[in-house]
């Protein structure tokens, strides 16, 4: 049994504190939008980076980039990894970015100890994987995959009006290559955890199974306004009365598909919103996951016969309008192997574990092998500037993606 | 046992339905809010229909008018009536308005018949009753009757930072009279009533005995913004976990208090308001009304009680800011006996009733003794540009509201 190669962390942490300074905000997160001004900083210094390791980059239709190093065989599939350099508005150093910096620092580390290999390797920047920008989330690797169309992908609108087209070509990123799935091995993405669950059990490495399914809801109870003094309770037609009972029904319908199933309530608007009237409209967003799809399924039906009841219940209408829907994902098996191989061998504390958020992963999956690493980050916190992840812990997951591609 | 008196219901509607012309909206209501340059345009209308009547009108510091028909005995205190002429956003043509046009048909009817008075009759319009534009609600009653100082009322202001001051002065009704109470021998506004009783009781008066108590708070809870996928539900600290355990138990305590008890909850608002984030804030907008001022303090600190049990099952800090308390009023016993007697000759049906809407004469009963009249509106409606009262029973609130002012 040979002995692990190690990248080198220092370089490593040292490039992900250097991009983190192209949109750095006030409170040491990131704020680096998709196919904005910092984002084309963000991906010309990627760009700069691989070509200096010697890297040819292709840019697709959809600004996907593909920096690659070639292999001996440049006919054989190629062994991908990478993720994303677009941020949240108030995001943080890590998420995507550490994924992408790393499929730089492995190829680095290569290049230093002249290691050749059969099959090219490629480092993928997929465009807008926030959905922060331009909805929906994972948009460059959806169309790659052929999840949506390239017409599509095109004219997605951020809050201005401005196409994904547009703004690809305002910053000099929209490619004359094809988005398409060219033929890959492997496709290995490291990420930070986003959850606390790897801090908790104190684990180095999380080997990555699969991605929880994701079905996004607006939900909207209609009511009639009127006014809070004069109008009896009795005579009301009020949607807070079913909205209360159906988030504690959605708690209580999530609490029997546990420990995997979440439920989230993230936004919740009421129109008009004048204290001293009742609403004649409440739209509650929610955020239905489970990493096994029949379950999501039955948690979905339940969910709108829950609405359902309730509103006639109260004599309300509704509407549920489906936003999103990410089956849930099992990766390859050839490839988690390969991760959990590589993990022991560098003798990294680990687990298997399901991802709860969304990655590029979960679209790349449909048409190659795919799996992914995590490592742990702090209070298991993201989408959030406080979001960190320890050198020690950056540096573990790039040596597992470095002997993951060598085991490939 | 003398015939009453009778107004001319036609001549009324027309003076409403022309003032309704400014600040017209599509759908049949009216927007004219305070201090605006069509509140102006109908505070000149008033002004000239007020001086075509033989009323002198004086302006005070708060740009409150009292048109006043002359008594035999000018040394007097006045007998009172009015209103308001500003409206909501989507207003309607009867909220205020109907009151001050009706006590200037009083004063027609009176001319008509030859009528003097021992006391000088004032027709009140008082500013910025709504809060629409300026908060709080009230405001001009509310610094006359020493509710609150001019300083604080001049120094109100709407979103753009006008301030009350700025706006009178600008459409020129920034008068001179000092804004404190004169001697007043009753004060009895007519209103529609806003709310269903009336019309669900086949009922065309209610004789109003009462204001319920009002108080407004913001009830914010402070959560964790976590990544609503990776984060297990045991480890959140959610804000809707106690925010929707609170509206059933605000809904439940309400019971117990029927029927006079009422909680509204007309706003909501999470921050950041991502849809795959838990939210870091909830705030609620809490309306919480009872007619018996004991039972609301009684309301408020279980409400308290219930905010401080339900955060702490669930580990969040929170804030009650109360935005304002109005308390509960109880009219003059005299002047409810003076709108029976008058709604009983006129052969009326009628009951007596609280009023769940704040007033104007809520702050005037502080200084003077004080009564409502109420007439049916269609469906309860009010505060929505379907606003409706049907030509008899603005007559007939009319007819009882001379009657009243003649038996006083």
């Amino acid at each position: 049994m040979t002995i692990p190669i190690k990248v080198n962390g220092q370089r490593l942490w040292q490039t992900i504190e250097q991009m983190a300074q192209i949109g750095a905000t006030d409170k040491g997160g990131c704020n680096r939008q998709a196919l904005t001004d910092l984002d084309q900083q963000g991906r010309d210094l990627f760009v700069r980076w691989a070509k200096a390791l010697g890297c040819n980059v292709r840019i697709d239709q959809m600004g996907n980039l593909f920096a690659r190093r070639e292999g001996l065989d440049n006919s054989l599939p190629a062994i991908a990894t990478g993720s994303h350099l677009d941020t949240q508005p108030t995001g943080g150093k890590f998420d995507g970015v550490y994924g992408v910096l790393a499929g730089l620092e492995v190829i680095a580390t290569m290049n230093d100890h002249n290691i050749a290999t059969q099959e090219p390797i490629d480092v993928c920047v997929w465009t807008n994987e926030e959905g922060a920008r331009f909805s929906p989330a994972m948009i460059g690797s959806g169309v790659w995959s052929g999840e949506f169309s390239l017409e599509y992908g095109h004219s997605r609108t951020d809050k201005n009006g401005l196409t994904i087209a547009q703004e690809l070509a305002r910053i000099h990123y929209l490619g004359e290559h094809a988005c398409v799935p060219e033929p890959i091995k492997a496709f290995i993405e490291l990420h930070i955890e986003q959850g606390p669950i790897l801090e908790q059990e104190n684990k180095t490495i999380g080997i990555v199974k699969g991605v929880q399914g994701i079905h996004w809801y607006d939900l909207t109870l209609y009511g009639e306004p009127v006014h809070a003094g004069p109008t009896p309770m009795a005579t009301r037609r009020d949607p807070f009365r079913a909205m209360h009972q159906i988030i504690a029904d959605l708690y209580s319908l999530v609490e029997e598909y546990q420990p995997w199933s979440r439920v989230t309530f993230g936004d919740i608007c009421a129109d008009p919103g004048s204290r001293n009237t009742v609403p004649e409209k409440l739209t509650l967003a929610v955020d239905l996951r489970h990493p096994d799809q029949s379950a999501l399924d039955e948690m979905d039906e339940r969910f709108k016969q829950i609405v359902q009841q309730r509103c006639q219940q109260w004599h309300l209408s509704r509407d549920i309008f489906t936003q999103w829907c990410s089956p849930a994902i099992e990766f390859d098996e050839h490839c988690i192997a390969a991760v959990q191989k590589a993990t022991q061998r560098l003798g990294y504390s680990n687990q298997r574990m399901f991802s709860g958020a969304g990655h590029d992963s979960v679209y790349v999956s449909r048409v190659a092998p795919t799996s992914m690493i995590f490592i742990p980050c702090k209070n298991g916190l993201s989408h959030n500037e406080s979001e960190y992840a320890s050198p020690e812990h950056v540096t573990a997951g790039a040596n597992v993606l470095l002997n993951t591609i060598l085991n490939l």
